[in-house]
Order: structure tokens, then C-alpha cells, then sequence
């Protein structure tokens, strides 16, 4: 069946592991076309694989299935989880790896960080453990290629996510990756994301940011904004990227490297007066 | 639609941007075989991708569409344009990346520079401002995702290119890369790419060369050439690599670490006497 | 027709090789799928190939059609190898990268190193020489693009193995990865790979192993084992990996950083007492 299963892991391209999960996946549905979204997530890093799979998953068409596996847990007790969504079936570790399927409102508040919630209205959740729909035996180091990996596999072959396993009510969750905006007006954040041409993507969004022109305060610099386009600008400039999310550029040139930005770097966003 | 659509751009593969363009292809055309050239093309090197491209694009059937998104000026008023061409469409800025696509005889004499041309016979080019065919609304900052995915998408599904927008007269091209013939019968080039091995690779092609045996002056050394093969090597030769382009290389060994070739280093090719 | 086809090689995903590769297999076989390996294997490291292709192979259904193309004698007198298996067709160079394509009984003893071995029952292996299943001119130097390719693309259509070219009786082969057992029950292996997460993974397996409790000593170490999940360890251990081989783990860290081990180090097994 011709299905799209698109696949984010830390487990980067060097190695044999993502070829052995499209292995399986074709073992199972030779017709699928597996599309790989990133395996450069760092090692065990969820909130980063929340951040990419957020910014590209909305764009692949209804019924695709996606399987993210960051799995620092692999071999515990944490659970492995299909996620029915009203666009289709995810899977992944019960460790936060799924949040960007779930609305923002079913996430948790910032305050609270990783935490368990409830599945809203039009979202089921099953544990993986129908053995019919696994690779036997699952080794206890990579459920990527013997759980995820098959699972997805039957689910794109009409399986229903229901007949995976077991039905759970909640499943953990970050929060919304979302600055705190503070009494004066301004947004206090932190660096989500460093991409390859060196803009520094922090977790601030249009409609979080003041009215008019800003200062953003990040690595001892101050960057104004916003700008509309990179073509435009000299120097260092703040303007809402591609993904929705404020970024720090450099037009033909890293801001990251220019001024040693790295990620998990405070931020701050001031109206500028 | 079973049809190939090939990418070639400087997004890296650890970022969501590839994967962002491939959903949004999908959902166009959900049987389309997107294929990655390559997305290892230094931030804004045109010129690196229209070496690329010219060594990749040759060996894919007829009827591919190509996408080439090396993008400095996203979002001022450069063209994004659909080229078709007797072997099938690409698409990409108009900024010389598409380059490659044209017959040599039609690109812009090597002391031109970059430059805009007009389009040979067989050849006609697009601007691509239907809004039907684009993803709205359109970013300022990825037009690889909003414009040029989504046109491909379309062609892939049989739209035809003339649909994408009003037609242009000319495109901006880069000269043919060729090193430049002295008058002693040598030739004056530099070093286009660096591969995997370390293999320099010039801008001279077979029959640019003088008539019998070589030196390539470059880093300081002097190189003997032609050799026909690696294996027989004992140490550094030049050779007609597979693209057809002469390249310095150290058989079981880094010719560009051992000698700290750079792209861009001069070169020049003399006979040898 | 829908056929997959894996590509292992050291060609990296930044050059032009890989794509150029995939053009041709798409311009004989439109449908097919082309799947990714691993294309960082080290240049030139035809054991490290094998390891990969060892651990990501067995998970691809019957009928793949698998390509590894490491190759430091590309245009020397080296045979084109087209393997027929019980499971499928294997083609590349006859140096050895082919080797886990054969059970571990039909290659060479640990002391003979890589070394010529007849094929077994039920194994067929053809020098590819049919110029009708060639890429015609054949380069001296990239016979992934001009030999491997088009002869998988074409078996991938249904072309009879045998008729690719005449038939051979032998093959070069490495011997199986497996450490060596002493008088004493230990065992004497090396470092066979280092993955993305930093785990050391060695040529001993689970049935290689001592009964009960051991130490591994790697790099100065003295590493406890077997544990059974990367979850459970509070520090360094050694545990059977996903792919079957003992390896030296850091769970949340990076064991070959910590150690610094390298591919090649000399590690001991020993029951602990």
C-alpha cells in the first residue's frame, strides 16, 4: 500500500539502525515510501526532536504515519506509544518525543515542564504490545527497528492503531514551546534550535511578539527587529522565520558563530522605545 | 503520478527544511520519488551547486523534474523560475543555480561572469507567480517549501510548466566551468569541488587538455597526469575523474589534505616536457 | 516494477556519486526504491562496510537487491561481482565487501585474514561483464555509477543474475567478525565500530560470551558486564547490542569518548571472578 512513514531519530545516517528500521518497514509494506525528517537530533535531546517534527510534520499530507525515537528510556518500563490524531497515526517512546502532535492547548503549562496529560477529544492512545505486530524477539536496545518501525509499517498497511495494543488515557508531554512574556511586555525565552546556515531559532512566535519594533537581547548583543527577509538586512537582524518561530541572522553569514550563540542561551525581547 | 523529482540544495539534512519540502510534495503528488542530490552545498555557493548538479543531473531519465534551491535572495525581488528544457523541467531562483540545465553554448563567456542570457532554442522559462501552484501564503524566507516544491510537485503531476506563470525571455547564468586556454597551449582554472577522498577536482575537461603527458601546478606542487586509474598509482596523479574533469588525487589517500588544496586555489595544466 | 534497492558506500551524501548512482538505477527501473545503507563508511574501509552491511541486510526482505561499493581497486583487474543468494542478488567489487552476503561457515578462518573461498550451496556468483547491462562508456574510476547500479537496476527488473556475465567459482571473503576464544574462556577481539552514541561495539557475540558475570578490558578500562538495557546503568557496561555484538555502553554519555577508544583497539573478555 503506497503510504507515506516518515522517521526522526538521534541515530544519525553513519550507522546501520535507520536502514534496519526501512528494512523492516519494507518487510512489511514493500509499496511504503519511508521519508526521513532527521536523524541528527542529539543524542537523547527530545525537546529538540519535538522542535523539528513540529515544524515538519504539519506540512506531509493526512494518513501519513511518523515514528520519532529518542529513546534514552529504551529498555525500562516507559511505554511505546501509537498516537491516533485527526490527521493520522504517530508513534514513539512515551517520553515526550510525541508533544507536537498534540494540540497546544492539551500540553502542559511552561511551569510545569515534562509532564503527564490527558489525551484530548479525537486523540487515542494505545501501548505497543500486541506481539503480532512486532518484531520477534525485541531486543531491549532498539525498539526503533522491533516495535516502532513494524508497528508503523502495519498501521500504514490498514492495521488499526487500536488493534496495536492496549488503550491509555494520558501520555507525558513538554509544554508549548513558547517564551513567558513578563508584566512589562517583554518575552524572556531561550535558543531552541541553531540551524545549518547559523541562525539562531528561539522559541517565540508572531503573535507572542510587542507591537512594533524590538531589541532582542541574546549572547551580550542586542539585535533589533523585525526585519522581513534576509536579503534586506547588513548586519545582524531578528525577524520571524520559516517555521513561525523569532530567529537571530546573519545575512550570508552564521550569527551563531558571530556571536557564540548556542542552544539552550537565555533570551530576552524588548520592545524598543 | 510515479514520477522522479530530484533536490538539490544548502539545507543540510539535520534541519526540518528538506523534510518540510518533501511533505509538501507528497501531499501534491503522494507517488512522487523524491530523490536528494545532495544538501551538502556550502550556504549560498551557486556555483558549487551548478558543479553538482552538472555531474548528478545528466544520469536521471527524462522527464525529471529538478529543484535547485541555493537562495540568498529569498524574499527580494529575484525570479523564482520553471525552466523547460528537451530532457524535462527544473526549478529554482533565478541566480545561476540553474545553470547546469543550459547548453554550455548558451551560458555566458567565462569573462562575463555570472550574467543573464537568453534562452536557446527548445528552452523556455517561467516565473512562477501562479497562485494556484504555491504554497500560501508564501514565506519571505523559504521559497524551497512555499514556491519551488510545490511547483515541482505540480509539473510532476503533469500541470504544464507555461501553467506556473507569465513566460521570461532571459535567465541568469554562470559562465561554462572551463579553465581558460593560453596561448602556450596551457590552461589557467581553479579547483571547483573537493570530494569525499579528498579528490581536487578542476574546471578542465578531457579534451581541454594538451596532447600527451602534463604537470598540474597547484598548492605548490607539481602533479604528473594522465594517469588512467587510482589503483595504479604509487602517489599523487591527475586524471579525468568520473564527471569528466581533471582532478589531483592520492590514491588510498587525501591529495586536498596532503597538499591543503582548497576550493577556488588556482591550478594550472602545462605540457610536459 | 517495485523492487527495493539498497546502496552501501564511502561516496558520503556531499558529492555527486550517490545521486548519480540513483539516476541511473531510475532511468532502467522507474519504480524502484532505492534505499540508503550507509554511505560513511571510512574511505576505502572494506571491513567496516561489512560490519554495516552485517547488521542492516538481514532486515530487508527476500528479493532486495544490495549494492556496497567500496572499492580502492576500481579500474585495476578486480572483478565486478553479481552474488546470487537465497535471498537475493548482491553486487559489487570482489575485495571482500560482499562478504556478509555469505554464511559465516562458507568464509575464511580467522587466521587467513580476507582470502579467496568457494561459494556454497545454493550461492552463484558472475563476473559483470554483459555490456548490455552497462553504462557504456564504463569510467575507470566509478564503476558505482557505470557497473554496480545499472547491473542492480537491471536484476531489480527481472534480468536473470546469470546473464550479467560468465560465471566464477570463488570469491574474496573476510572472515566472520568473531573475537577468539583462548585456553582460559577468555576472548581476544577488537573494536569493530564506534556509533553515533559512542558505543564500542566489538566482534564478540552473545554465544561467544563466558557464562555468568564478566570484565572487559578496552583502553585501560575494566568494564563490567552483561548488562541488559542502557536504562538501568549508572555507569560504564557492557551489554549485547541490537546488532547481536558485545559493546561497551555509557548510557546518557559517550563510552569511546570517555575511554577514548578507536575502531581497531584491542579488547579482552574475561569471566569475572
Amino acid at each position: 500500500m503506497r503510504a507515506v512513514i516518515t522517521l526522526t531519530t538521534d541515530f544519525g545516517l553513519g550507522d546501520p539502525y535507520v536502514a534496519a528500521m526501512k528494512g523492516v518497514i519494507l518487510g512489511i509494506n514493500p509499496e511504503a515510501n519511508v521519508v526521513d525528517v532527521s536523524h541528527s537530533v542529539r543524542p537523547q535531546r527530545v525537546v529538540q526532536a519535538a522542535f523539528i517534527t513540529q515544524c515538519a510534520w504539519p506540512f506531509f499530507p493526512d494518513g501519513t504515519v511518523h515514528v520519532a525515537v529518542v529513546d534514552p528510556g529504551v529498555g525500562s518500563g516507559r511505554l511505546a506509544l501509537a498516537l491516533e490524531t485527526p490527521r493520522g497515526c504517530v508513534v514513539g517512546p512515551d517520553n515526550g518525543v510525541l508533544s507536537s502532535a498534540l494540540p497546544e492547548e492539551a500540553r502542559p503549562p511552561a511551569a510545569a515542564g515534562l509532564a503527564r496529560v490527558k489525551l484530548p477529544e479525537g486523540y487515542r492512545a494505545f501501548s505497543i504490545t500486541n506481539r503480532r505486530y512486532l518484531l520477534e524477539p525485541v531486543s531491549a536496545t532498539f525498539h526503533g527497528r522491533d516495535v516502532f518501525a513494524p508497528a508503523a509499517a502495519h498501521v500504514s498497511m490498514g492495521v488499526a492503531v487500536h488493534e496495536l495494543g492496549e488503550e491509555v488515557d494520558s501520555m507525558l508531554a513538554l509544554p508549548p514551546l513558547r517564551a513567558c512574556r513578563r508584566g512589562d511586555g517583554s518575552l524572556e525565552g531561550s535558543v531552541l534550535h541553531i540551524d545549518r546556515f547559523g541562525n539562531a531559532i528561539m522559541d517565540a512566535r508572531a503573535d507572542d511578539l510587542p507591537d512594533g519594533p524590538f531589541e532582542v537581547d541574546v549572547a551580550g548583543a542586542s539585535v533589533p527587529g523585525p526585519a522581513q527577509t534576509y536579503a534586506g538586512a547588513a548586519g545582524l537582524v531578528a525577524l520571524i522565520g520559516s517555521s513561525g518561530y523569532l530567529e537571530v541572522a546573519l545575512p550570508n553569514g552564521s550569527a551563531a558563530n558571530e556571536l557564540a550563540i548556542g542552544i539552550g542561551d537565555p533570551v530576552l525581547v524588548r520592545p524598543r522605545r
